[in-house]
């Protein structure tokens, strides 16, 4: 039997005079970089170079779309219809498209960032609206979702291939939900526990709740953070972690 | 003998809830659309509407990339770099273009807005920039500039089709420039005359300055306004008396 | 009996090149103006015009802060916590304020745009950081709110003077609140209807709702809307009846 | 013979979650701080914090407005005209003003940033409309200008209280302009050499331009960087030579 799996990272969060993540070195250790387009993070000159990065290391590349959200980084909820979800996800892909294609690269897939994600994963509608801006965009983009979610569903009933993202070092519900990030329990802080969760969520495609109970879960690629103190260290850890696993880490047009 | 031109425009300029130009009526009596991105004016449901309005009458569509200036309309001069010209006009096409892929259309062309128009006419590195975004993303896309413009010698010189503008309601200096709209003379504002200098620049490749003196100009097409109260009866006018004249009005794309 | 109302109206909603609204005619018929301070709508030149034109005809200057969202126009709901609330209700009210200094004004009051007023209506947390926003920056100003609202609660908890402000042209819930914009019967069409409902929540305290209930209802301040065809009509019309009706029209500094 | 100088440095230039600056660090060592209003960096909430640092460590609190182009944080020249100068001056004055007030504070300078100080600096025009701003708002506001510039002279002539800025990481020409940064000797990057030349200018109101003259300077203020690697040491090796060659560091409050 034998195991393979993605693992993606949020990129190309520079801004201006700002910089967020340590992208350069981060790209060694992932297979896939969903890259910001400019409306929660990101400008054109860090697009531009991160899609250079990622195409010199071989990192398949990701619109990451987000709400028009810069002050707030895409992560407030905001109370947009589906048609304009389905509107900024077609002009942020367009608009990553063209540096892929200006440097010589093809985008592998979409993956929304921050609120617009976390919405995504529980209405049924606004996926919708996302999985066809996509579709009409290019049907050849994979689609990224919280595993189980509204927007893997919606992807595939629209004719997406579609990946099933899990998170390392976030603890899950019974329902297959993430524990909420303000419940104590919602982190693994452990680096090897985290590790062990992934392992177990590519194998056996099962994972362990805060509640006790094993729930089954289909893991494509794993989401790793790029900033933070520890992201460089955690990101080769779970690389070579997963490989002496006999789990294969590659990218995710290489897998499904 | 036989005469073609091309009457362009500046659309989906509205932004939000703000409206400016009367885009489906005028869309009727131009042939290429310069549909804006967001950075100057425009926004994803305006550009959306527009390309599909500009797909169901058969108009060319083009880019219209503009300095991240929304206040100020993309008007006022910005000391940007060429480089940072080559990524915001890289990523307008592209955000653009998703929503003529996602609708299925074609791009005919780019024409940068305002101050970067301004800027380019005079500035040879800044028009290389632009030139080469332009090519990188697409090679079949036809770039404007102003007639005899440091753009259109950009681009001719990198390889694209390119296409000399001229206005029907300015005034021309000796050499080639536009009179400053600080000049009181810098407008043509009968429409008659207005439109009989056009006929001159299609036919005779002449325009008369206001030095007095005759000089070349080549006139691919021409730039009307979208807004303003008479916009709409003057494209009316234009587009009826360049055909009595025997000038054939076509998308670019089919005289190029 | 002597019965007073104000009349408030959204103003300096244009922004650079846009323009919304026909504030200098309509400041002819109101007493306070709202004015937008650049988040959701406005921009500096617009503040600046929009506070001279109101000093000029007596009006009373209100701050109009909002969700920085100018291509929503401020009316998404967005998840902002409190803190976020009072620290753009303190940017925004500073902000309008210079102007109001640099012409030899004074501010009045402070009322909340679209969602953010929405959303107050219903939250005591949001209220109460909007509340303590206006008073820490200056305890003389007027919060204005839906009436009833958490908003009105929050700023008679901490000391504010509070305008309960009514709707001419919305049709009332059995608990105070509005219809909901969703509902076919939430607008009122008719003008003198419009106005009569007004002049009853005046004099009587008293609405009939949806459900034909008479229900008490404070009304210190009445919004009226400033663009549209019929804005100007309208304010004529309500400024006319309300006199003739026995109800002086006078700014809300004047009423409390 | 005492002398005494002001050190001001630019704070609160993160924005959202982008972090730029040791700003609680830097104000044990200066005594003026330029502080961020949203327009090319900061926005409200690293404002609220900032003045509050500033206000428990005593130093002065100065507003610090940019041109309207965060991505490019206001370092990029922009053809704005004098009225659009003023609006935007008076605008940031406000916002941070109100924080100040919300926070019991007192405002005690205006510092324009980056290219609108660098335009004002040699712009009469700009720099009159910018000094009209501050003091229609407040005439108590201190404006801070590049020594001998333009805008020092604007300042005078409206009659504001002036302060003369000297930087002391950079080297002069005879015209008492700073080298260009195009230049390979703009920079003096020895420490002791960099606050040398700021005793000098202090003591005896002279600099050694870079063509080997001396020539007289006015030093009520330095400007020091508050990002990079050094900052945080040279603030302290600043801060104590000053103190140790006799001359006073207070807030130019105290010293003008």
């Amino acid at each position: 039997m034998s195991y393979s799996v993605d693992i993606n990272c949020d990129m190309g969060e520079s801004f201006g005079a700002y910089v967020i993540g340590r992208d350069e070195e981060i790209l060694d250790y992932v297979t896939s970089a969903n890259i910001a387009c400019g409306f929660h993070a990101g400008d054109p000159a860090t697009m531009r170079t991160t899609v250079k990065l990622a195409i010199e290391k071989g990192v398949g590349i990701g619109v990451h779309p987000g709400l028009q959200d810069l002050v707030g980084f895409g992560r407030r909820n905001m109370n947009i219809s589906p048609k304009e979800a389905y509107e900024l996800v077609v002009y942020q892909i367009g608009s990553l498209s063209a540096f892929v294609k200006a440097e010589g690269g093809q985008l592998q897939h979409v993956k929304p960032h921050g609120a617009l994600f976390n919405m995504a994963a529980k209405d049924a509608a606004l996926s919708e609206a996302i999985a066809e801006a996509v579709y009409n965009v290019d049907p050849e983009l994979i689609l990224f979702g919280l595993s189980g979610s509204e927007l893997v569903k919606a992807g595939e009933k629209i004719g997406l291939k579609t990946a099933n993202e899990v998170f390392s070092d976030r603890t899950y519900q019974n329902d297959g939900s993430l524990t909420s990030r303000l419940e104590s329990n919602a982190l693994i802080t452990d680096s090897n526990e985290a590790i062990q969760q992934v392992v177990r969520m590519v194998k056996e495609n099962q994972v362990n709740t805060v509640q006790g109970q094993d729930i089954s879960i289909q893991a494509n690629t794993i989401c790793i953070h790029g900033d933070g103190i520890h992201a460089l260290d955690f990101a080769k850890n779970i690389s070579s972690t997963l490989a002496e696993s006999g789990i294969q880490v590659k990218k995710i047009k290489d897998i499904l």
